[in-house]
């Protein structure tokens, strides 16, 4: 099932504020990036409405969907609640919104990667990454880069988003690694 | 069983040039740091002489330990096929050494770390990194580090291998980041 005009509005009324602004801009990036690379634009786009959709969720809201829906929180996920998001996300997209599968992934996978990442979910994590809203260090080499070259867009961003995490002591999802290490060569 | 004064010698032949210097090096610091921490000495002792006896194998001489001791590359390890000179130093200090478990896990997990290490774990993974012949940006704060205080010298350690490995575009093995998510607080 594809994302209906109508699925479309009642999505974006649950957003707000600048979740339903950063929505659209990814949305706009997604289906930019679709076009770009020959991808299906109605997926992208469906991906990008609903990626955030529990982003402003509690932690009892995010393991509550966890329970709901078998997601089982995996390395860091255990602990930083946040990064579950994606997951509960892609949840909500299959079962309440009937999303195939590789959308569903794509939201999944929208905040960490993962290796061998379909065009679809490189489309979603970069999306999310140069929407025009974003505006931090580095952005605009991502931008530039995204529209040129896909996977060495990915790289510039597993790249920063591992110094940024080394920089802050912040945990480091396995699946990023595993996401940058796919992509350079043996 | 422990390491005799003849089984050191006998190890010692095995290694010559850089990686004698290289093993005597590790097998004073470590002696030092159990010292310190209240660590069995002579296993530390007996970790370093083995930690690099098959460094300097070739691809087919690692494979070989690899189908001999059933070692199955993980992740990484099955393309830089280097990583595996821990995995297989383990295994002949397993089986032809007959090194307690606690030392053989020291010597798998000197180069990458691994989740929750022991202190045996945490003394070779230092003394490897910090032993007085090694000279490289930030071992003299590594060094200071390590007699003061283990988690954040190896902290210190992950840090900056994680940087050198992203700078020079590298492959991470998924072991260092879970071993440095382990050290940092939820």
């Amino acid at each position: 099932m594809i994302c209906t005009e109508e699925m479309r509005r009642e999505i974006l009324s649950r957003l707000s504020g600048y979740r339903l602004k950063h929505t659209l801009g990814c949305e706009k990036a997604a289906r930019k990036l679709a076009k770009k690379f020959g991808e299906d634009e109605e997926k992208c786009a469906f991906a990008m409405l609903l990626h955030d959709i529990t982003k402003e969720f509690s932690k009892e809201q995010q393991l509550n969907l966890c329970e709901k829906y078998g997601i089982i929180p995996k390395g860091v996920e255990q602990t930083e609640w946040k990064m579950l998001h994606g997951k509960t996300a892609a949840a909500i997209a299959q079962h309440e919104y009937g999303a195939p599968q590789d959308v569903v992934d794509a939201i999944a996978y929208h905040t960490t990667g993962r290796a061998n990442m379909t065009k679809i979910e490189k489309i979603a994590y970069l999306a999310d990454y140069i929407e025009e809203n974003r505006d931090f260090e580095g952005v605009k080499t991502a931008r530039k880069l995204a529209y040129r070259d896909m996977d060495k867009a990915l790289r510039y961003c597993f790249d920063s988003s591992l110094r940024e995490l080394i920089h802050r002591g912040k945990k480091i999802h396995s699946d990023t690694v595993e996401a940058r290490n796919s992509l350079l060569s043996d």
